[in-house]
């Protein structure tokens, strides 16, 4: 069925291609080569150093498993022809109930869970059976962080880098944790629950700063991305998502690729007065980097408030993309998916960094499944969009003009005061959200967990008061066309298409995992925890979890030499909120709006913080 | 290895016997004969009448599995040559993290789950994959009840008859829900929050009648047991365990064994004046039912409060054991374990009936593994104590004295005020507390998860106040000899003699289950569950399961034909109280000092209320 041609690369590094039946029109395509790979396999020996972190190694180091956010595992033990014997191996339940949105991390013989607020980090010990305890570390955050996440009080994991642990804590602190003994090495304040800041998403750490940002778009918080020294715990650089250009690290080295990212201070000069202040461009999503390009890349969220009539302009420099230099944090380029967005399509998600032939020549780009429903491929040098397709149904653009870079908008579908405006497609959580979807080399696929949501929405006047929500629009949400309120899609970013899709019955809101066994894993709000395969779509396996996943699946090599998937189940976060949060499911407009979609998910799930470890008999 | 000799009783029961070398001394053993059985296999089909209830037909109808209280499933897929392929098939959460004590129940095609607090009842469709909820009843009990429930807010599981699910809330309502729709039919209030009652265990059902009896053995409560009417609700009867005659349902038929349990009003003439109207005998225990004789038996609990001091005598009609008409709840016999009990040896355990050759006669007994450490055999016609034999190390009694039925007391362990009396053992969980064991009809054996530990208590003043704890003791608890301060042993009731038993680090704090694949099965408090060969106690195989487990296994048939194993997952209790309810390690009289035996319990678990299911591939 398949043909797998394998070869090796200089550096002892294992690329595997595929041809096969089902990807005819694709071309060749490939994960971005890593920097300093070894092809050492080191599950179950010493920790790694960061310079291993690219290489398959069985291990799992950082929530995207690599820098180019691929999710690919190159594991191949538990393969189509196998994946039906998989089996639940062992579980731990974190003592937690709301949403789990965490990848676990695997380092040595060590597995990492970061629970949600109050945000504990325990280390499992894989090396004896049923991975006991090793120790937990509680940061004891501020219980009045609760108050200003938006949604549920998530986290979305950690990073390991140099024997440390690092992540965030919802009141605003990163922390790195001695990864051997669980002690804390250093905590340092990065924001403000005043101001409305908290903090949910996984760091990435390149070339010794650990890279950190914000989240509370939904309350007055000004976005930044922060760069913290992971030896000292010291702030290196911040760069802001609005305000003047020295805010926002914007120098000469600055070349967006369109005209209308260039020019003198336009975080300030693209909203009224004052109200980048309070504006938004919240950073608590993805961060990839390309080592030889030596450019991150990272998504900034929506502007604030929802409410577009309190911010003419086009709110720079929120829901869009920025390329910095990690040493100094200065920008190189933007990309702006959603100029004056309109509909909450909060700019965070993952951009998956691909070697690919683009019209038959070899690019360097970034796919992005973005909230506003088309599936981006960017040149990741210049910013350049190369293509933009719709993965869902859409009425709030016709298209992207890939001249100006800008979407086109539909004027009957903005959100106004005082007008109710009706089938918003996609609604706000965006065709796919925070989800991450992972990329397959083999199969030359993007797999993508994905909502398909539409809304009613009304602008309201909001005012701002720190660390109130901050938000003007009252949104009634429902399933789009086919009634099915989520779907899992595999996407051929050469041939700009989709291959498969499976529908599902609520928001696909879990992460994607993609192995060299060519399975694709993801977990529905229902606690189905569901193996694919990755060429046809066909399910597989599946499993049903104590609650419902929203949690991301990772892939590892125990120390016994077998291959592992694991998964937190334990449903919340924005989408099932209803469930985590107890919400009246009468109140419609309640979770922002989401909940009216969820009214019956209490009936299909319940809460409960899990982790489940799979395997072969 | 074994043969196994099959036998069709008249009614079409299949009874099961066994001869096996390792059981050479043991002499023929059966289960009680059930009252009205039927053949018939209705598991996947309709609901069974009461009069089904102890044939084998893949269901579990209440938590002891049956009148008897054997707690054997006639089920044998799964046996001790296939148990080591048992795997996780579905799980459930509860949404709920304090102890999950419950049986679940299988009726038909459904599966019911009696919660903790808030106590909801879950129905879980079997006949469809990963069991959805087909419904949830809330009853909504008042948040006070917490405040008296000694050591958690568990609830150790329902009943099913004709049509309907009986349980208790922890604020002393029973309830009877539709087994079908789960609309409540009727909510009767039986006891007083703020008398300091509460309500845990679980009913049976006799007759049309629900039995249910009050807890609150700590906080100055009057015990009794109260039967309800199935169909209307209403209160039948109900008999104290301490007061006049009239109050305890003691009239002419009352014929206890021994000299000193006759007398007119016993239950006031045993104690200080007034006493006995705060004296405890609470009845949380298990209920079991002979049929044939048409008896029911049930434990009394400690008499209160645990300072001896406060109330001397006898303290009649507390730590001991009823034999009452189940029709008008009349007295027929007593015998009390513990006499003016000295360390809370609580006398609510389960009473096993079977028909058993004792000293080549054939006897129809209970078994009877006590709190105090002896494992009981007594006539349940008569109430004479056939024989006890140490199960434990014991301090606190020399033996028990077969001619009064009394123990012999060790005066130097008697709890004394302002003398801290030193090691003694057991303490006051007992040598096994109400975790419940099982026997099996095929190896003769009785299998009791139970516990090895000792104390040092020192005698208080207590002083009632209605509603408030009222104990009287400062006690700290340690592992017993050996240090494992738990164990798995399978004893021998004709032999009198323990056959094997598994040392556990923690107390044993699960049911067992046993099976006719001659499996048995328990859950430790550190997370693992595990399948024993019922033969030789050799381990066969385990799975660590989220949180530990001291919920009750059951096994069933499910609508596919297949045999399934279940159980609750969710540590607390009173033995794992310090990781349910957060208690500080530091305070080793925390729990009634149960903390301090089980300080290092929150390093080896987390907390969390998960249903695991388990069938062969």
């Amino acid at each position: 069925m398949e043909r797998i041609v394998r070869s090796t690369w200089a550096l002892g590094l294992v690329i595997l291609l595929l041809t096969c039946a089902a990807c005819k029109t694709r071309e060749r395509s490939e994960a971005v080569r890593p920097a300093e790979p070894t092809g050492q396999r080191s599950a179950g020996g010493a920790p790694p150093t960061i310079a291993s972190r690219q290489a398959e190694d069985g291990q799992w180091l950082m929530a995207a498993k690599d820098y180019a956010n691929t999710r690919f595992s190159g594991l191949e033990q538990i393969n189509t022809g196998n994946v039906a014997q998989l089996k639940a191996a062992w579980t731990f339940s974190t003592g937690l109930d709301r949403g789990h949105e965490a990848a676990p991390l695997i380092v040595g013989s060590t597995m990492y869970i970061v629970t949600p607020f109050p945000n504990y980090l325990y280390a499992l010990d894989l090396t004896q059976a049923g991975a006991p305890v090793k120790w937990v570390y509680r940061p004891e955050p501020s219980a009045s962080a609760q108050g200003v996440a938006c949604c549920d009080v998530v986290n979305r994991g950690a990073a390991y880098a140099d024997g440390r642990i690092f992540y965030n804590t919802l009141d605003n602190h990163t922390v790195a944790v001695d990864a051997e003994t669980g002690q804390e090495i250093w905590k340092t304040k990065v924001g403000e629950i005043n101001r409305g800041e908290s903090m949910t998403m996984a760091p990435i750490v390149v070339k010794g700063k650990v890279l950190v940002g914000n989240s509370g778009g939904e309350f007055g918080v000004r976005g930044w991305l922060t760069a913290i020294d992971t030896g000292s715990g010291r702030v290196a650089w911040r760069a802001y998502s609005t305000g003047p250009d020295e805010d926002v690290l914007i120098g000469p080295a600055f070349k967006p690729f369109y005209a209308q990212d260039r020019g003198k201070d336009l975080g300030v000069r693209t909203w009224p007065p004052e109200a980048w202040k309070i504006g938004g461009g919240t950073v608590w999503g993805w961060i990839s980097y390309d080592p030889e390009l030596d450019l991150i890349y990272y998504g900034t969220g929506n502007p604030g408030p929802w409410n577009p009539d309190q911010r003419k302009g086009d709110n720079k420099w929120t829901s869009g993309v920025f390329a910095r230099d990690p040493d100094t944090g200065e920008a190189r380029w933007f990309y702006q998916w959603n100029p004056h967005d309109l509909h909450d399509y909060d700019g965070i998600n993952e951009n998956v960094l691909l070697d690919l032939k683009i019209n038959g020549r070899p690019r360097k780009v970034m796919v992005r499944p973005e909230r506003n429903g088309y599936v981006y491929v960017l040149d990741r040098v210049t910013g350049e969009v190369l293509s933009a397709d719709p993965f869902v149904h859409i009425t709030s653009t016709k298209g992207v003009d890939l001249k100006s870079g800008r979407p086109i908008l539909a004027p009957d579908k903005e959100m106004k005061v005082g007008k109710v405006v009706r089938e918003i497609c996609p609604a706000s959580p965006g065709a796919k959200d925070w989800q991450p979807s992972a990329y397959s080399p083999r199969t030359g696929l993007l797999y993508m967990p994905h909502n398909n949501l539409c809304q009613d929405a009304e602008g309201v006047e909001a005012n701002y008061i720190a660390g109130t929500p901050f938000v003007g629009a009252n949104v009634r949400m429902y399933a789009g066309p086919g009634g099915n309120r989520g779907a899992f899609t595999a996407w051929d970013p050469v041939g700009r298409r989709a291959v498969w899709s499976v529908r599902e019955n609520f928001p696909a809101w879990s992460g994607a995992l993609v192995t060299a066994g060519d399975v694709v894993f993801y977990g529905t709000m229902d606690g189905w925890f569901k193996a694919l395969h990755a060429v046809t779509g066909k399910e597989l396996w599946k499993f049903k979890v104590g609650s419902g996943i929203i949690g991301q699946p990772v892939s590892y090599r125990g120390p016994d030499g077998k291959q592992y998937v694991a998964i937190l189940s334990g449903v919340g976060g924005w989408a099932g909120a209803i469930v985590a949060g107890e919400l009246d499911p009468r109140d419609a407009t309640a979770a922002l709006g989401f909940a009216g979609a969820m009214k019956d998910l209490p009936d299909h799930t319940t809460k409960g913080g899990m982790l489940y470890v799979f395997a072969l008999p």
